[in-house]
């Protein structure tokens, strides 16, 4: 790796983390700079623009999510499993994995949603690719009878990501896991009676 | 009511709907000054400063949710229909009901949660009333045996309000009622077939 590169990515890092626990209004270029340790114009040799550095850092922290993602899952078969592997990776982001602040996609919607629609497009984004990933967990395991074929891909999503986001805000908010680890109580619970086939 | 108390509530009014939809941070002094139509010494009249108008603003904006609370459940005496009128009040929040921007506890609790602790203690105090007006409800529906007795109402209560608050989220980013409709079908199913007695 070039020098220029890992600069680069050692700003998208350090960019990724302030502004997924400042967010985007909150976090300063005064607060990039402290965490990066680089002058202004170091910053701007890299980036053009704020906007720029936030967008690409946030896809940044929704990569890192993904790569957690994919080490959960890759010994995991069965689709109940695999959903099971995907609550385990929301579990942890209250304490700030893969990326402190807690969930980008979750802090970025709620901060942009009225706001940035830039912002706004790459958090549907993210959660689009999250989504199509359940989705296809969720029918595949239909197709191989591992899941009750009366389900429906689509609402198990919504209804496993709604309540895995909204523990995310309440051990956050706490500053407590209990919140999150009831949430994943209920949900594995809920997979093995009424999901699983 | 007197004229400055008058100018104070519509200053109060207008800016919980600024702060909800722009964030603390996002939302300037500019902004409320164009909302109200007032210029910065007729707010700094009533708020001696931007906290202590953002604080007394998001404590309105609540106020303004728990009223909807006490209007929906104000002829309900059956708890599973209480704990459903109360997921009902919900369901309207992505549409800007009773306050344009969604849910204020949510976006406060993102917002502040590592930045601002004195917003935070306020959202905590607003969750904690509504979760101690949830965990009252079950407590007293499995007294009067509509509840089952082996409901933790705590737990219950975390999982009714992680899946809300994160549907909120989902149909905000996506402007789509979808989400949060499906959440509530789920939820409605579920009170009616796994928690009523």
């Amino acid at each position: 790796m070039k020098k220029g590169d890992e600069t680069r990515l050692m700003i998208l890092q350090r960019a990724a983390e302030v502004f997924n626990r400042k967010g985007y209004s909150g976090a300063s270029m005064a607060d990039i700079m402290q965490a990066t340790g680089l002058e202004k114009g170091g910053i701007y040799r890299h980036f053009d623009t704020k906007d720029d550095l936030a967008l690409e850092a946030f896809d940044y922290a929704v990569s890192l999510v993904e790569l957690e993602f994919q080490n959960a899952l890759k010994d995991k078969r069965d689709a109940i499993d695999r959903l099971r592997a995907i609550v385990g990776v929301y579990r942890a982001m209250p304490g700030g994995m893969p990326v402190a602040g807690g969930c980008p996609v979750l802090n970025t919607a709620i901060e942009a949603d009225d706001t940035h629609p830039l912002l706004r497009d790459h958090a549907r984004r993210a959660m689009d690719e999250w989504r199509e990933y359940m989705v296809r967990t969720i029918t595949k395991g239909i197709e191989r009878g591992q899941i009750r074929p009366q389900i429906d891909p689509e609402e198990l999503t919504t209804f496993l990501i709604a309540t895995l986001e909204g523990a995310i805000m309440l051990s956050k908010l706490y500053d407590d896991t209990r919140h999150m680890n009831r949430a994943v109580e209920y949900l594995d619970t809920y997979l093995e009676t009424a999901v699983r086939l």
